[in-house]
């Protein structure tokens, strides 16, 4: 059979030319790179013998006919856009790994008992409008119609945007699948963390996705002269921003699983000799049980409270995510571990910290994720991310032995 | 004798209907807000009988004959300029109301025995350029000729914004007074801070101007996933700003005329699902002695280093700006003191906290300051900037009988 690494680190390498940032791989929904992307997946996805089409909101859909017409559909992929300056691997490999496999089987003339859908998700990363998962939610039917208005840093809706691709915002709906045509929804990543890494092993099966919630805070003080208001009268915005940013590194070192990250950090339109006046972080804090996680969260609502009335300044917050944890399928986890185990490697099952497409499909259908190992001590959202074709090569052939079990 | 009072307030009001953004007072550094403003303060001049010009920095210079030709020159005057969203007074109080008092004297025909000069200096905060007090610089010969070369957010440098604005850099050195033609440098400044107001007084005489150092910092952790790196093993570029931030803080509260702000605070490019890789913060640090300040500084650098080595981030700090603390002539401020007693009014000296364009003529002539009570318990830099008609007024007689008293 044929050695699939080195083809996957190139298909991987070869899309990472297309970026909105020369110099770094930054591709948003809908950008020239983005369009750029979608085509060339497009372009080897008819190469391997599928129907191909680009659906309402950009997803591209590869479909590998299966032996008998009419039958029911197994679907995989991930997305193709990225943070920015992010990672090669970060959603890619979940569609060029498939795509690959699928090459390899239309070479041999095999087709597979059931037909096999492939998707390059448009949108997962919320990095252009603040939407996450746009791609995954119109499959499943959970788009939602207010996203549309949605604006980037240029104004430019969610709505124009997808007009300007060529898309139509108005066949959204008839994008969604009928739940009794779907057998499961598969999904390839690489782990994004040090935990296989550390374990010396190439695979790991998903337990589940861990829940994620996102706020905005918005912290209001007093704006002032920077040389001639004594530290004592001050309200100063950026000083209770600080607190926050330290009290959510403390409280989330308390459980394991449990992470919180402030990402976002910005007094707008500071100078050096003005008190902060305004401002204003994101908040996104995670755990693999949501217990866990709403627990970590109540803590901080409390002490961003406290600290708003200690140094009287106004702390406003947003939920603008919540997500509960999102269990993976047992029967599917028993088959990747069993394909895992014939590969003659020791299987492990590990949660996922990341969100991912996959998650979008629990209550539609059963899902559950291959990880593949992360190099450079886990380091993903990073240009730093990166994988090996050994590694790319046993997960294809791992994916290849379920496609042939399921 | 008129009261000066409401022709004050009408000016300044009519000055701040130019903003860069409207429904807010921002003028910066040659933007076509900041020329309409120069070509009123020019026209003013003009009507109170001053003879005028725009030099090569875009300072207003308007200059009142004295009764005898060929004699030394007093001068006063402060910026027009104004920070983001800022006061109507701050600066241009220093400008109007000279303007005021000449307006008066040439009204009844009266010369003094020196010629006097307002000056409206153009630029002294540093907004648009990252580069402050350009105006009072260009004048005591000190203008530094690598601030050309700056460029503000649109890419655009000093030099190409002056020679949009038909300034002629080239012709900056000749904007430099020669000492032998200068008695003294007078400013006139709402005190920006609640000194006055906490004493009941509308007016104070400053002592001195405390030493202001500025420092820019990046600190450069590693960028990662939000869900998947545990806390134990993330370099969060934010967090260990916010150490830094609530330090200077905590710092800055231990000696009183010490003071401490971090104005600006930035997670470049910031998502909400990305720990931060990068982040950048500015220091500004007062007090109203060197020694005070210095060893405040010092601390910081120190505690810098050390949480810099503790979480693995690589922190990078430039000094952008050192004034020392510069004192105001005995003998003026005995001057101002005598005219607020003859006022009827109690005598209070004050250090400003602030910088002004006052401190670039240390070692150039003798230089004092007359503070004007502040409103609105002291606020400044901000829209809530106000002080009253009867302290302008008040403040205006001073000033006059100062002048008649040199």
């Amino acid at each position: 059979m044929t050695d699939f690494g080195p083809k996957i680190m190139a298909m991987a390498e070869h899309l990472a030319q297309w970026s909105d940032v020369p110099g770094s791989l930054t591709c948003a929904y809908l950008t020239p790179a983005h369009r750029q992307t979608a085509a060339q997946l497009r372009e080897w996805m008819v190469a391997a013998g599928m129907d191909v089409k680009i659906d309402a909101v950009g997803n591209v859909v590869g479909r590998y006919a299966g032996a008998r017409p009419g039958g029911k559909t197994l679907m995989t992929g991930s997305h193709y856009d990225t943070v920015r300056n992010g990672g090669k691997y970060d959603g890619r490999l979940g569609i060029v790994l498939p795509i690959a496999v699928i090459a390899e089987l239309n070479r041999a003339g095999r087709r597979l008992p059931f037909d096999l859908e492939v998707i390059g998700f448009a949108e997962e990363e919320g990095v252009r409008f603040s939407a996450t998962l746009m791609g995954s939610r119109a499959v499943v039917g959970r788009f939602d119609p207010t996203a549309l208005g949605r604006r980037d840093a240029n104004g430019i809706s969610v709505a124009e945007a997808m007009l300007d691709a060529g898309l139509d915002p108005s066949a959204i709906p008839g994008v969604a699948r009928r739940r009794e045509d779907v057998l499961a929804f598969l999904e390839v990543h690489i782990e994004q963390g040090p935990v296989l890494l550390d374990a010396g092993l190439p695979v790991g099966v998903v337990t589940g996705i861990a829940g994620s919630t996102r706020h905005l805070v918005t912290i209001t003080g007093t704006a002032g002269h920077a040389g001639t208001v004594p530290m004592q009268l001050r309200h100063d915005a950026a000083a209770a921003a600080a607190e926050i940013v330290l009290y959510v590194e403390k409280r989330c070192s308390f459980a394991p699983g449990l992470v919180g990250t402030v990402g976002k950090l910005a007094v707008p339109q500071g100078a050096i000799n003005v008190i902060p006046g305004i401002c204003e972080l994101s908040l996104d804090i995670r755990a693999g049980d949501d217990a866990t996680r709403d627990l970590a969260i109540a803590d901080v609502l409390v002490e961003i409270d406290q600290l708003a009335a200690r140094r009287g300044v106004k702390i406003e917050v947003a939920e603008v995510m919540r997500g509960p944890a999102v269990p993976c399928a047992p029967r599917l986890q028993a088959l990747f571990a069993a394909s895992i185990a014939r590969a003659g490697v020791p299987v492990r099952h590990l949660p996922s910290g990341a969100g991912h497409d996959a998650m979008l499909f629990d209550g539609f259908c059963d899902l559950a994720m291959l990880f593949v190992r992360c190099g450079n001590g886990g380091i993903s959202h990073n240009p730093l991310e990166t994988m090996t074709a050994g590694d790319a090569d046993l997960a294809a052939r791992i994916f290849l032995d379920t496609l042939e079990h399921y």
